[in-house]
């Protein structure tokens, strides 16, 4: 299976949104959040399978996607359910905007920093404000800054758990702590948890609305199969909302705004949660292997910090000692793309995807260490 | 040629919204205006080669698309736009919903009755005041009501053309005197042109947009391949906005909301535009015989009453003579679903959408006599 991974189809010209920056230049693209891979194979299969019949009519979300769906939070969460809190939406960044519009009483926002960015977004989108507290590799969430966010009035958390683009989870601890902080200032919380399903550490993601029945009512979990599976460009995803008033409230935002009737997504989805596991199970053993690399590479080199992420496909590396005005642009002249820090809120960061063939990695890696040195 | 839609692919078990109403009972759908024919072969070809690929990640808009757009515009519709009036949507029905939040003042907003649900739903949705003015077969456009609902204050007209439900194009002439209508009291136009490709009258089609250099600013036009090639399920559309600052109004509206990564559908979309024409031209052909058979048949019934509709699958039959409470219910029992006109605000009606092999159309239409001679 190790194999399976190690060749991948050639991107250029597909118009990926990764690939099309570097059109006409030797750089290799380690940016977008999505992987080189091709979907696994059944999934493949049944695309080709809904492809055969041939009608592209109005589609229902199915009954038996929704039943996917809870089975697999329950198998791979531990998290029990009911079909009836899902509310079908085209992708997750808008299920994020259309929670918060949803709300009675948004207030302002409190969004953690470094942060995938259309997240630090929607308080620009819906012109509310917003309050940021910080977040660490290895120390997670600031507490107290969100403490202090919340006596200044911010009533609605945002978050990214696993966390785009520290890669790290919080432990069960924090976690518990987060929630008495919640239920002591009335938050609601919107809990991006695309990336729950690419843990590296072994251990298995927690929901925070699985925490207890009060982080259940006031917390709504945005969950689809877009990172695990690849399938960013087939999007579909599920808003996860016991709460029946703000669930309520979500869908009548929805209506004419968000169409949930693009068939193939479903079917690829579908199939990923009914029969994604074995392949998902080789993938993130292969990311171990790629994270191990990237770690002894970057080990030996002085002046970069990268934290071990304990989940995503992402490596958040300090490179602030280097002190480069334009991170980016520099590693880009040495012939390797990320994300710059600066769009999430922490320049002097990059932040490295490593969901690509290992030959890929290490090329990058090559360049990168002589991007570093060239300092 | 003719053939090719003789025989349809079997629809029931693929989540298709328009057959599952009716999956344990044996009952014709002819209501929701999908058609129940595969898609164009060139597109399925299209389709097939992108699932080849099999890297569903992040991907762009490709300027290709958009070329083909303003390509089929102009050979089609006579319209010469400039690429940059395209704004990228998931499906026309929120391009309609984003395009009046992008207003600084929607006012009220006029809608013609009978009109498809999702229009008229727009003022709820966005908590607008609505003026409705009649819409009839042959007539088209009340204007005299709608003058007076520009007086009363409305701002911002929503229409449908070709219109759904009563399958009209507008003359020349009432497109002219509604666009002075709409200079002189300064009112903004969302035209939904998703049917405009549906032209059975071997005319053209001819977009608001295109009348005058005013009505240009004035208009939002919404487009997409979803009615014309069948798409709906793998949905994409466009806003053709030659208005500057409404478009960049509509972007900004859309950040976060619209996603428009789905790969397949504008592979799917660009095929069409691309290379569809002749399969059109055939199915146009196929449609014009479908549309005889129906008014040779309702020609010999008394008490229903067909105004042929010049554009779109629909036929919107007027049934009040038979005075029937549920009109569509005794359709049903009959064997034959259709629309119920009360939905589009107009009772006693139903629409039958005729886009079907002839055979099944032959078959409805015998139930369809049964139920009219049966009250
Ligand atoms: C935390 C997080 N949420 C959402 C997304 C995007 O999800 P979607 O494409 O379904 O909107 C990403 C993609 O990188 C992400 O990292
Ligand atoms: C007038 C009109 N607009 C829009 C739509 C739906 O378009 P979409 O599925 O792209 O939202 C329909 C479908 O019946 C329609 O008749």
């Amino acid at each position: 299976m190790e194999q399976w991974f190690d060749t991948a189809p050639d991107r250029q010209g597909s118009d990926s949104v990764k690939w099309d920056r570097y059109r006409q230049r030797d750089v290799i693209p380690m940016w977008v959040a999505d992987m080189d891979f091709a979907v696994a194979p059944v999934i493949d299969q049944a695309i080709r399978q809904r492809v055969e019949h041939g009608v592209y009519g109005y589609a229902a979300v199915p009954d038996t996607l929704k039943q996917a769906c809870v089975e697999w939070l329950a198998r791979r969460w531990g998290w029990s359910i009911s079909p009836s809190w899902l509310v079908a939406l085209p992708a997750v960044v808008p299920g994020i905007n259309f929670a918060v519009r949803a709300l009675a009483e948004p207030g302002a926002l409190a969004v953690p920093c470094p942060i995938y960015p259309p997240i630090a977004q929607v308080a620009a989108n819906l012109q509310l404000p917003m309050q940021r507290f910080s977040v660490q590799p290895g120390q997670g969430w600031d507490l107290i800054e969100l403490e202090r966010a919340c006596q200044q009035g911010a009533k609605t958390l945002l978050l990214s758990v696993p966390h785009n683009p520290i890669g790290q989870r919080f432990s069960h601890q924090q976690r518990q702590a987060l929630a008495q902080l919640c239920q002591r200032y009335r938050v609601q919380v919107v809990s991006d948890e695309i990336h729950g399903d690419l843990i590296l550490d072994g251990h298995g993601h927690q929901p925070l609305a699985s925490l207890s029945e009060d982080m259940a009512q006031r917390t709504l979990t945005l969950i689809s199969a877009g990172k695990s599976f690849n399938l960013a460009g087939l999007p579909f995803a599920f808003a996860v909302v016991a709460n029946a008033q703000w669930r309520q409230r979500l869908k009548r935002q929805l209506l004419g705004h968000a169409p949930t009737h693009n068939v193939l997504a479903m079917v690829a989805t579908e199939a990923a949660w009914r029969q994604g596991e074995p392949w998902l199970e080789a993938l993130l053993q292969y990311l171990k292997g790629n994270l191990a690399l990237i770690e002894a590479r970057l080990a030996a080199l002085d002046r970069v910090v990268l934290h071990r992420p304990d989940a995503t496909t992402l490596a958040w590396i300090d490179c602030r000692q280097l002190g480069l005005d334009d991170v980016k642009g520099h590693f880009e002249q040495y012939g390797v793309g990320f994300s710059d820090g600066a769009e999430f809120g922490q320049a002097g960061f990059v932040r490295l995807n490593f969901a690509c063939p290992r030959a890929r990695l290490t090329h990058g890696l090559d360049r990168f260490r002589q991007a570093v040195l060239a300092v």
